[in-house]
């Protein structure tokens, strides 16, 4: 057989494969994945660089699947590439297989997670930028996309950072089959609407039929030999190609061919193969160097003088990097005042402007962690939102990302509501295997990055945009779920769970509180997720069940209700849950937090309150 | 004067005003505010049809300032149009000022909050759409945008459904500054990088100076009488425009100039100045139409039968379509899924397909509620991930917005962890004045939707994907916040809350109890946000303090959590909180709902362990 003719086998193998699959689990996308086969046959047999033995090779090209919903046709490349053996192919969406509806890397060959559209060529860019500016290799990222997705934002940005990076080891291979889930996409089979817009945002776009064998592959050679920027394949695909029954069709998505209809099918596409291919592997030299490291020394805060925790970030970054070469650090245009700047001047070849796009910020940290390093990635708390579904997916994709978000809360003051970041805490702590972290002073901070470097997970540190006084000798140790009892003596009569920027305003009312006659522990929750239940325990047992929690963040799902899950599975103290309650707007921080009802004052008259409800409750049960 | 000295001057006074606003306040944007002042002056004085008396009109235009941070600009032009004196103009950003860092809708001429940037331009996009094909009024949207912004996603988003969808009554003013927060953006001042682009997209693009006043004037009468599609006018202009020692400089993002230099600011400015301008009044005809409406019938569905509660909400928006020609709904493509297509059926001229952007989605959604619109906007649960900063800024703007996620958590089955929404409760529960909705039946639906239609704020009704039985009658009725306790007696063992698809499953475990001699109260908390938090009390009171809690969602933040608030400030029961704590895969509904712990039979046995547990401390404490 000539290349061509193997490379047209493999096409019609890959589709019948996609075919049974899907028939056995009698759900799944098989027409989406005959469009795409011949695109991914040309590819496996004569482009992709991978060595799938060794599938964490630096050298490795990439292989994402943006349309994710593709599953079929990836798990039928797996079975030609000779990884996936008949029996474990026909487990496709059964529980318990490593084969499920949408790829995730419980398969070693996956890299991320997709399906959520409109991610994997985000997550792609920056998978080439690490390849391009840290591995520095030949390898090549190839994204096979769908149509439809190129109606989310988060294409573009990725399409924008990568002219901007030039990122000639970049090709996206656009599937357009013309048909979305419930009918047209906006454009139909007009590549030259994708080309156009392509080409003027910097790409080097190809117009191709997607099912000429021999016009893909030298497409794949110029998108390789292209230099200087990305190239975008255009390629007009017929969604269910090749059993005629379905091609083109409305109403096919998403769908299964039948188990009766799907034996016609594959006799159509000519029946059953077993065509195996021998992948390239990846030939150029290529490694995970390491980077330049200047140390710098551990930075240090005197007890009494002040820093912003977000300044703290900054200096714990920058001093991180230089002890582990590893570290990457992104951030999304405001690194002036996240702080990530000072990474970005000690270590610029490790530092990634991505600008005002938070969502490629943090596909991007995905794409690079997929290769090894050690992403953070900061940006407003507030803004932290904007890519809320890259971080969702993040987890699925298992990977290990460390995010920072500043400017929580209502303290920043001025800037009013639409910067102050107050649902972080409870969307982040919703993120599975997620550390949700928060520290209140200088030295915590630097504590806590230091251990964000080498946790598994997402990882998630808030900080806080004014300066707060230092609380904690630099020698102290906060290992994630722990907590600290700042404040404790015998026969306390109520606890105060504060973090971050409402820990100084736990120790005023403290103080006020003992000026009172009324003695508060008080215990600084800096690891909101996972909690240190055990302390909070000893707290309410010691301190007759009373407990104040405050935080500046909604009352839903932030450190109040983590507090209180903390007590599910036992007796539950009686638990006053100050948090912000109403729309906040603009002035100082110390009016705003007063505002709010998170202020000492407010903390020690909810405590007042509750030690004389108890006593009332006492006194009239004759407890 | 002529009109263009007049437009000159005004746009002095607008730079000068910025400068003494933001240095009374000493915070605030002056530089990026001077740098768009010529171009707000233009359209206030020459282009700009809006009765400031009338803010509502629909035959208004609109202005939207998607660089939200330029605030000094937005109340600068309001100074300038008679609305604010002198003295309310001196309190920006102070505590209790209207005048808040970002324009926020407490002011009657500011429709939405912007401050998140990239998205005022597809919140426009709503309104054009409103405009265009809903009140169908000559109506003209101007939406001010930063040149950083251009990097977000959503920008291009809402670039694509305008051109896609012909909006020639919008116009994109777009102030190239070439400076961001932390630096130069990505194109500094190539306007051409922009034109190009836009161009490609289907917009009419015209670069100008942004300066020269009849450059200026000139675009705009170009955008008003262009038609069949979008126009950008790519302005160049220098930040800080007017003040040399600021002009064009970094490091002057986000600042307020001194008190001290700010006089010698104005100076150079040409003084304080007190313009006037007669803002042009709409004179076109125009309503807010009655929509046809075509009457259905209110959806009933058996008790005993079976439907998805996803079906019940395309046939209660129908239905709801029908008794109020205000709703209109839109969704991200996945309306055969969501079963937003039985309105857009129903109600074809009130139906918007936002295809694959659920960012534009809930933006156009906003932009709709602003001209007083009802919308519903629909996607997958996990798909409003993508939208959550949109979310987060419509409760800032006020906004009344429905939302409906369907395909909510592991019970979707076999497409696996990316299709499942598992953060939803949680993210939407911390939305400041959200509701959060949770239909177990095809009548509770009906009834939730048609309360939604007139509810204030966010909110968000989940539904799910397999057909669930119908447990209620047709005539029942379900209050927000109220709760419906489908099992109850005297002397009831323990209390079981579900919501939504583990209803049933707590149901079935109540038998099994049953069987066993324990008898479990079985509350359907169909609304989780605000919960019904009497019923729960009473309920803990009767069943010994004993919950079980139970839901399709992660642990943090959902439904338990949402108990155990209900719980503060109050003894607290023992709670045991059922919830997906592993990364689920694909399989059947069934296997899944069984491998998270959520079925019938792990909630028996939670149930059983905590009477057991309850004994077991009654008998050692000798209570």
């Amino acid at each position: 057989m000539t290349r061509t003719e193997r490379q047209r086998e493999l096409g019609q193998q890959l589709r019948a494969d996609a075919v049974r699959m899907s028939a056995r689990a009698t759900s799944g996308h098989p027409t989406s994945s005959m469009s795409a086969a011949d695109l991914a046959a040309v590819l496996l047999e004569g482009h992709l660089k991978y060595d799938f033995d060794n599938p964490r090779d630096p050298r490795n090209d990439r292989l994402v699947f943006s349309k994710g919903h593709a599953s079929p046709l990836v798990y039928a490349l797996f079975r030609a590439a000779g990884m996936i053996s008949e029996e474990e192919f026909m487990t496709y969406r059964q529980f318990g297989s490593r084969l499920q509806g949408h790829p995730v890397p419980v398969l070693p060959w996956v890299d991320v997670a997709t399906g959520s559209l409109g991610q994997g060529l985000p997550i792609g860019v920056g998978m080439a930028l690490a390849g391009k500016r840290l591995n520095r290799t030949s390898m090549h990222v190839w994204v096979i996309c769908g149509d439809s997705e190129m109606a989310e934002g988060s294409m573009w940005e990725a399409i924008e950072h990568a002219a901007f990076c030039e990122l000639d080891n970049l090709t996206a291979i656009i599937d357009v089959n013309r048909l979305g889930q419930r009918g047209e996409t906006m454009y139909g089979w007009d590549l030259g609407a994708y080309a156009r817009r392509l080409d003027a945002h910097g790409w080097h776009a190809i117009e191709i039929d997607g099912h000429d064998i021999d016009a893909i592959d030298s497409a794949y050679r110029e998108a390789a030999d292209t230099t200087g920027r990305p190239t975008a394949i255009v390629a007009r695909t017929i969604k269910g190609k090749g059993y005629s029954a379905v091609e083109n069709q409305e109403g096919w998505h998403g769908k299964a061919i039948s188990t009766e209809e799907a034996e016609a099918a594959v006799a159509e596409l000519g029946g059953v193969r077993n065509v195996l291919v021998v992948v390239a592997k990846p030939d150029a030299p290529g490694h995970h160097p390491q980077q330049d490291a200047t140390r710098r020394d551990r930075p240090r805060y005197e007890v009494g003088s002040e820093i912003a925790t977000r300044k703290a970030y900054g200096d714990a970054l920058a001093w991180i990097g230089g002890q582990d070469a590893d570290v990457v650090a992104l951030d999304g245009e405001v690194s002036n005042s996240t702080y990530a700047e000072i990474f970005a001047k000690a270590h610029p070849d490790r530092f990634f402007e991505m600008y005002i796009a938070e969502q490629q910020m943090i596909a991007a940290a995905v794409g690079m962690q997929a290769l090894g390093w050690k992403p953070f990635a900061s940006t407003f708390a507030a803004f932290i939102s904007r890519a809320y579904d890259f971080v969702r997916m993040a987890a699925i994709s298992r990977a290990n990302l460390r995010l920072c978000g500043s400017h929580a809360g209502v303290s920043i003051g001025e800037d009013g509501p639409s910067q102050m970041g107050l649902e972080d805490l409870a969307s982040l702590r919703a993120i599975h295997g997620s550390t949700v972290l928060y520290p209140c002073d200088g030295n915590q901070t630097v504590a806590l990055v230091e251990q964000m470097a080498d946790l598994d997970g997402i990882s998630y540190l808030r900080t806080t945009r004014a300066a707060t006084p230092v609380l904690y000798d630099t020698g102290e140790e906060f290992p994630i779920g722990g907590s600290k009892v700042l404040r404790s003596s015998d026969g306390d009569d109520v606890t105060i769970v504060a973090a971050g920027i409402t820990v100084p305003e736990a120790l005023a009312a403290a103080d006020e509180l003992q000026a009172g006659g009324i003695r508060a522990r008080v215990i600084d929750a800096y690891s909101v997720k996972p909690i240190d239940a055990e302390t909070l325990h000893a707290a309410a047992d010691a301190t007759g069940a009373r407990i104040v929690t405050v935080e500046d963040h909604w009352a839903e799902g932030g450190l109040g209700e983590a507090v209180l899950a903390a007590f599910a599975d036992r007796e539950q103290p009686i638990v006053r849950l100050l948090a912000v309650r109403e729309m906040p707007s603009s002035g100082k921080p110390a009016e705003l937090i007063a505002a709010a009802g998170i202020d000492a004052a407010h903390i020690a008259d909810a405590a007042r309150n509750l030690v004389s409800a108890r006593e009332l409750t006492a006194i009239t049960t004759g407890g």
